[in-house]
């Protein structure tokens, strides 16, 4: 029967695939299987961050030969996911998940996690941060989550995208300023349309305010957004590349996944009541039995970019010595890991539209009980 | 009747003074009566760290004229002790305590804060890091602890440090090298031999630990720790300055204040029973009514040194970007703000002898129920 | 005789005035005849340098009752500028300037440095940035340079300028963009239209590049440049603060100014012809003589926004963990220091239409041959 | 005939190895002659600098196939050495060094570069930063020098290492601390004492001087030192690794090199005496000329560890938000690139015992005239 299996790996660096190695060498795992593999590695997240080339390198190697393909080729069959910083307590780690078996022909009594993929047709640099971009994406959400056997998009609780950022020529970007329309084929209006892509798909803007979406509101009306996407965007990616998380009726397996959206980045009452949701009730922090249900969180985060948090002066956006991103990873990994007790936190960072400002979602990944 | 009270200031910029200025200006705050002001600015907190020095100039300058001193002199009247580094949640911010009336002549039913300040003699280089420091520094507290009207030292529950690192010449190093006793006259013996003092005067080595401790041991044997130290060192400073925050049963007022020991940076369970003890019991976050109660949050951290949290490798000492007392203080400051839900926590680093390897001690005010 | 005299200090940290200090009080200095105190201390030069403020409270606090002033008024009195970051080689350092006599009745044989200050009118946000700032700047520094006694505008060889930024309402920010004329009340805006009023004032511009000169081309075309400009920008500033430094025939003393431009950041030719015409011709470095003539070096530099530098990939603008301002600081210092043999170089950063892209303005004081 | 022949690249990023691999597929290098390629790639150079492991992965997969061994083994056949740290004007690029043919029965009339590789056996962790290290890495340089048909020691002109720190157990550590010789397993004790085995096998201490050289004089009489050596440290690596760069009477081909000693970090003089030696005396810069003759500088650099050049502070040291390493590259990067106009530096830094303390050595490789 359907079901994925999720192998979770602490490393010693970016390029260290040895447990993977392992887990396919002995059989446990079918390289055929893998959908995506989701990781955190040690570099500073930013522009200059060699650590993940390095570590989805290292992969590449490892899967090449196993799938048949070039290396080259690989991330046409497993989608690889890394996102560097490790601040804090964050431990480097990789999440391999593989996918295997048929739809069962009837409902189960649970809902058990199911993975889709897909992408976006190839974007015009005019489109990013657009419209074009926020409905194309869409799109392809809806059309991933039609092949996930869902009761309703509700079902769905977590949407990884890499968003598409067309290089533009020079011509491109003086006749878009002519009409009006200078471009915006960057990372922060690719991360936002995307975004509100997965909101409009999954019906999360509610009639006034999905009325309100066009042009002028993405990255400006910050009251729309997301509770479940999670996107980075990459320069020179043609089409957004897209991973469905979410419960399904028709599917095996031992994992569930759920989603909350933390109100600004103290807010561990959202939490705490998502890990109840999930058969994790915890006053305090999670038990040790209890973390051993625990497969993945992952989130997004955000120095509030008002300047403030609870009304108090941060100072992490006029620090030009470390960047926000650094310090805002840290923030949220330290606070989700105080809850779990676990350092093994996905926390990536840039969330416009992703949940309110200063606040995003996170999603949980645990064995069923 | 003898009280202490606290004044709490959110700062706009390390400089500013002006809600002190104002208290004092109004007559609800005498300069004299100020016995110090502990304070977050929003530096690195490392050696070019010039936030801490202009905010104590700022508060020279506005003490001065009022205390009827020479700017200079200021602090010889009112301790400042000032950590720099506002890392992630943390808000720049300043706690002023006044303390004045007499002593009760007799108990009063509940404890309430006092504070009781006082130095060591001048040390010697060659004392730094060594018993004589431990020792002298013991002196000291117990004579402090002496005036306070305590019931035990068990009712101390902060003793907060400058640690003397007297400047060494040349000659006196060589001299050092030469009797087999290498000068340790840096930040880390100091801290590490202040600490020791503290929990030497206060009873808490067991005998058997308190057997142990050595010229060896400073440094070395971490089993052996203060839950109530917090000491910071400051090169050329010739004694050690010293301020004991305790519960006197002969004091009025409405403060109190507890400790505990963090047995590592995730451990919330020690915290939550902090606040529980202090009346602030919770589940999740402290609920806004409670928090109006927290005076301050003090604690100090440590990136533990054997290179993992949990069995999880993390990456805070091998980061040749950032400084791990940078993550440090941000982790554990994220950590008690996700407790309390209030960014104004004070963290200050490196924590040789004070809790546990990768522990650390907090200590928290708040008002009486 | 009208004479500038120029005084040179090292210092220990920001704070340390202890050197002027002494020369105003063994009456080497006369307070009223400061003009302006130029420094080098040693923060990130970026908005959380605290070491700028530091340093100017701290000469501020000196020069207050030597003047009959309170500390708040210094600066309407002595202009203090101060650029923040030592990066590599520089030595943190001030030089002091003062200026006292009557100008000469007749030409003397030699021109001599003269120092003329003022200002520009408030600016509302609306002009910052564009043709109201360029031309009010002009005006302002035409009027300066009238008071000087030059034969030419070509006498002057450092417009060194705090930029105004006037804080700009909410409403202002709508209205602006309603008239299709967005605000530019920032710092890139307001350094790159006081450079062209410099160039505009100056005759600088040749007939055909003023004729450009237009809203549109401010931070936009980069072929018209000011040779001599040297702005710096602060938010919350109303007026722009003008120094003129000039060679007039009609003042005494022993200092010679003299500036060229750089074509790019290892032009060196260009500093050695400028030397050379200050009467310090040297192959490879100046000589220890050849040193003790030299008064101040103070340049601006920039990191090729174009991201290479002689054909060759720079990755001073994709470094996410320092800043390309740190960078650039560096690498001119290093460069005009190795000439120079002297670590005492004030290099500033960011410099638009200071100079070329990626080139810039380099002036140099000296004690006349 | 023998002879060396050198291939430069400017890259796109660390794993950019495109020009390497269209010259080996066009023919005009074949894998099998390659000897080493050295390079400098954009991390920092520090611990958790990844780009440099990410560019050797990217050669080892490029060469693998074309030598016929497994990528683990690329590095048996080919010495990869990478240095991180492209700060400021610095282009990442690399340099590709083949040598193939006879020895020449007779000597040339003029001299040209030969490379010479091996290593020393494998260290003891004891060993390393005492006399053993000196004295082992002494013997293999001899070796390899004696291989090269050099006219003396004095042709040699540069010692590229790479230090062995073989990992210490704590029963090694104890039982050394226990002889009262604690370990000196780490960068700067293995970096100093393969420099001094250079100085020591090439004949560059004075008799005076060589009978100085023991365990004490290692990182401790810096007045001993070499003028060619360039080490890196590895902890893992067991045997240390070097290359010698000499001049030959017989070999042919169009390179040769030489090398200066720079007194500190701005003397120039000593790097333009060198450019004339080799053929290339300039008054200010290379001329474009003079510039198609280069072919590589390598120099290593050290922020003066006494806090001051020529007599004026440096703040290279005492800043915790930017390591010493980075400046100090910087800087010497900067200094070397305005006196050739070159930006493909390499520059490394930590300089124990490599020239003097605050100057170091400076090799440059030309095509001879």
């Amino acid at each position: 029967m359907r079901s994925v299996s999720a192998f979770r790996f602490l490393t010693s660096g970016p390029s260290d695939v040895a447990s993977l190695a392992q887990l396919l060498s002995n059989g446990n795992l079918r390289a055929a299987d893998l959908v995506c593999i989701l990781g955190k590695t040690e570099g500073n997240g930013g522009r200059n961050d060699h650590s993940r080339e390095l570590a989805m390198r290292a992969l590449e190697e490892l899967l090449a030969p196993l799938l048949g393909v070039r290396r080259e080729a690989v991330q046409d069959r497993v989608i690889l996911s890394f996102s560097g910083g490790t601040e804090g307590v964050v431990t480097p780690h990789m999440v391999a998940f593989s996918q295997h078996g048929n739809w069962r022909q009837t409902r189960a009594p649970h809902k058990r996690l199911v993975i889709g993929t897909g992408a976006t047709r190839a974007f015009a640099a005019e489109e990013i941060g657009r419209m074009a971009q926020v409905q194309e994406t869409a799109r392809a959400i809806t059309e991933i989550v039609a092949g996930l056997h869902l009761d309703s998009p509700q079902d769905v609780h977590l949407v990884q995208m890499k968003g598409a950022i067309p290089t533009a020529t020079y011509a491109q970007e003086l006749a878009a300023q002519q009409r009006g329309q200078p471009l915006r084929s960057n990372m922060i209006y690719s991360r936002g349309a995307s975004a509100l892509g997965a909101a409009l798909a999954l019906g999360e803007l509610a009639p006034e305010s999905a009325a309100r979406l066009a042009d002028d509101a993405i990255c400006a009306d910050y009251s729309l957004y997301s509770g479940v996407a999670s996107v980075s965007a990459k320069p020179g990616l043609l089409r957004t590349e897209i991973m469905v998380f979410a419960n399904s009726a028709y599917a095996d397996g031992e994992l569930v996944i759920g989603h909350t959206v933390m109100r600004d980045i103290l807010d561990t009452q959202s939490v705490r009541s998502l890990l109840s949701e999930l058969g994790l009730p915890c006053e305090g922090q999670l038990t040790e039995l209890q973390r051993q249900r625990l497969v993945a969180v992952l989130a997004k985060s955000e120095a509030d970019p008002r300047g403030s948090i609870r009304g108090c002066r941060h100072t992490m956006l006029s620090d030009d010595d470390i960047s926000d991103t650094r310090y805002s990873r840290c923030v949220l990994a330290s606070v989700l890991a105080s809850l779990t007790g676990d350092p093994a936190v996905y926390v990536s960072t840039r969330a416009e539209h992703h949940g309110p400002q200063g606040g995003g979602p996170v999603a949980i990944l645990v064995k069923a009980g």
